[in-house]
């Protein structure tokens, strides 16, 4: 009774792939297809298990390759349809293969406006209270509201030394998961029986988004005083307004040698790292 | 130079208080609120920490209590108001302490009927496809879609044996967190292009939910089939769904010990354990 | 061609189970397994499906009750042969199993004391600098060091209210996942040219852990003082230290309606609420 | 009462530095060193928050950048003098900067030869048991048991289409994140009174780790099935064995920008996409 290779399989999980179309029907409004696209191979792969031969082996890091490069070739209009068309890609190239397993993750975003978006759902309504003997402070907020601008964005004219490598850019996906806690001030508990906490939470989201959504950003850090700052002008009995905002980088992916043009279409969403941008604003005191 | 207690705080994090209103507005229309609650207190506790002498402790078992209690004796109308109001008890019930901080996170829920919701955007939309040679096998869903329903749900009539504690109950809260996949059957890749798996995937998903939303239950069990068979009823071109359904348990709080009554009012949302439901609806092949 | 019931199975997800054997060998010294164990079955379970009748069903619950009871009733030498005789039992106990699938997964704690365990590489060492123009200060650390002490753990003479229920206890499990930060001052950049980290952080973590080993504890608040104030005492170069710690509760489980006794045997590990404790011990100015 | 800008931080975070010392000793005996550094600046930056205005800012990628290049330049005796170092160079690079706060986090490894490490504390030991009427099927194993050589294993010779930009390696960092099952067969319930499973589970780990450590790898599969061959060949008692093994890639940093040289010292531990190798090592039937 000898000891044999069993049920195998290899590929590459999770790359996370965005889909930009910029102009589908015209008019210039994007569409945003957010995918999390893992392949497999099985089939006839003993050698590079039994004997290290990896000739037969089309490597993760080409099906990686692939899954990125069909988002512009093949496109996404369906995450069905695109799974059965990278399906179909990965048995051709990989001979050895006798089945593709495509397994695809989409992300749900609404739209704010021609080319901004709003992830379905990630946030989270969020209270704070310091109750002291005859004050009390109240910091409502959200965290994790993710956003995203498809244009509109740009990062130049920083500072430079002799470990940049960054390149500027004139236009870039701007994206965050915010989290934002304004404060309704330090007045006594019962002195402000007249606030609707119902209505102000509500009012102050719409405007943050509003304003994130159509103000030109030059760097995360002006996108969120101005959001800031319209909320304090705004509402008088609002404080203070404070923002952590990951700034989740989508890198642009260099399709030009497999002979793809990439104009703003086609970006790996990445994890780590990650820039995080904080910021108060704030009432001066005079 | 001596060494001195500094700043410290204790309390309870993450209670998971559920409040329903069973009747807000009259018509029997019910309101959930969603809440993670967290309490601490600050002050002078120097004697449980240098000597060992709880009794200026209010200890973190009873701000728990205090959090469910309250969120039958004061309600919840905001997070804000509810917050205060607890802090401000706190800072009563314990002399010791200068100062309450209430923490509360809410989750979003919205309206399918007047006793079914839907906790937004938790939701990940799915596909897996195997592909072979001559063939294409399809199964679209999602993870994470949840659910609860406030009332039209029982269990009872179960198998009971020495290690049998469970209550029956005639109405309860039924709430999963579920993930369904369903398959286009097994035919070549090229076979289906009429399909559209958009419209497929929105028509599936409203069918599920309405089914889960308008059915009365006495099993998750029974739900799972009745919004299986429903599926299968309605589109010819599916094969077979399969569920994975946690039944994420909903506690009702012993308020008794307070002298307050609690008729289907304040639950304790529990993590661990959990039960876990597994089913698939078929076709059979005669 | 029917509809029909395909593929099933229910059952209960991660039961926390933590066993302590409290005189294995005589001499006093425990011994612990901890363990999260999910259950399901699988048969003709058609009923539940279909016509929502319950009666071929055993309960979920039932199951969680009879792995709590099977730690004690048939202990835990190996998971293997705990699952080996849970699977057995539900069987014995659902006539309409066909199979029992126990599922069982063993965290590893490694031993300090006769009672006190540290729980094996939960542990992240944690620094964070924070350099200015002419002064640097430096927080060495960790975070998540989960330790647990079986006895020599009390929590009584607390404040009382209407909203009490916590018994006093005399001897329970206490154990926290640790948090521990530590500064060597704000003395400028270039002042500590000497000290060997890799040393320090070595011993003031013995320290912290052998000390909370062998204190006895009438609150989580006294250990974590005891634990600083030793590590100010013995490190002179050591200005300060701040705890972070969970109260991770684990409730005795109460086997009394299974005619079993449960002296300080069978736990229950819970996730949430969970107390929080924080805490700083520093050096006076004078 | 104008508005303004309050307090403000920027930096980049979770930074996965692996530093590697290829010789430290002399003999060849590597060490390694695996942290996860944040870096943030305070300072006077408002232009970039008021006016858009970046001239004074440090973009977060250089900071990044900055991070790798002083693993290898100033190198990591300890987390504690590398975020010292660290933090000086920063704020000498941005006159804005008054303060910089660097945050580390380092993950421990153990020794398991010269150019191997096992990562402490990261797996947990799991057991799945199938019971029927008359059978019982036994799956013992562990997940998450992450392994790392830092030498002796290549990948080349593989098949290579127009999707293809990988290069081939003769010597890289071979990681991962196994999950190991292994099954005693299917046997009757009480036909294995005899298996001491805590000494079983002790031979089979300890036997997995000595084989991974010590075969030279040509890539992850063969790595598998050696491992798994071993075990077999050892235990008649065991049947089978299976692996999930992510191949947590380790991508060699380009720091020749900065004019220094990587001869696989400075490495960055990527989280998504990552191959995902999964094989059966079994008995054939005849």
């Amino acid at each position: 009774m000898g000891i044999v290779l069993g049920a195998n399989q290899y590929g590459k999980a999770e790359n996370r792939v965005v889909r930009i179309y910029r102009d589908p029907g015209g008019g210039g409004r994007h569409e945003i297809r957010d995918l999390n696209v893992s392949t497999s191979l099985r089939g006839d792969f003993a050698d590079a298990h039994v004997t290290g031969d990896q000739g037969g082996v089309l490597p993760t890091d080409t099906q990686k390759n692939t899954a990125f490069a069909y988002a512009k070739e093949h496109g996404v209009t369906s995450p069905e349809d695109y799974a059965l068309a990278l399906g179909r890609r990965l048995l051709t190239a990989c001979p050895a293969a006798a089945e593709a397993v495509i397994g695809v993750e989409e992300y749900a975003w609404d739209r704010l406006t021609d080319h901004a978006f709003l992830r379905r759902g990630t946030e989270t309504r969020t209270v704070e209270v310091v109750a002291g003997e005859t004050t009390a402070k109240v910091r409502s907020g959200f965290t994790d509201l993710t956003v995203l601008k498809s244009t509109g964005s740009e990062f130049k004219g920083f500072l430079v030394d002799e470990y940049t490598t960054l390149a500027e850019t004139d236009d870039r996906i701007l994206a965050t998961s915010l989290t934002a806690t304004w404060t309704h001030g330090l007045d006594g508990i019962d002195h402000r029986p007249g606030i609707d906490w119902e209505a102000s939470y509500a009012a102050v989201r719409a405007l943050l988004l509003e304003t994130f959504a159509t103000t030109y950003s030059r760097a995360l850090q002006e996108s969120l005083h101005a959001m800031g700052r319209v909320v304090l002008q705004t509402y008088d009995a609002i404080a203070e307004i404070s923002f952590v905002a990951p700034n989740k980088h989508h890198f642009l992916v260099d399709l030009s040698p497999f002979g793809l043009e990439n104009p703003g279409e086609v970006f790996i969403a990445a994890d780590r790292p990650y820039g995080l941008i904080e910021a108060t604003v704030t009432r001066d005191e005079e």
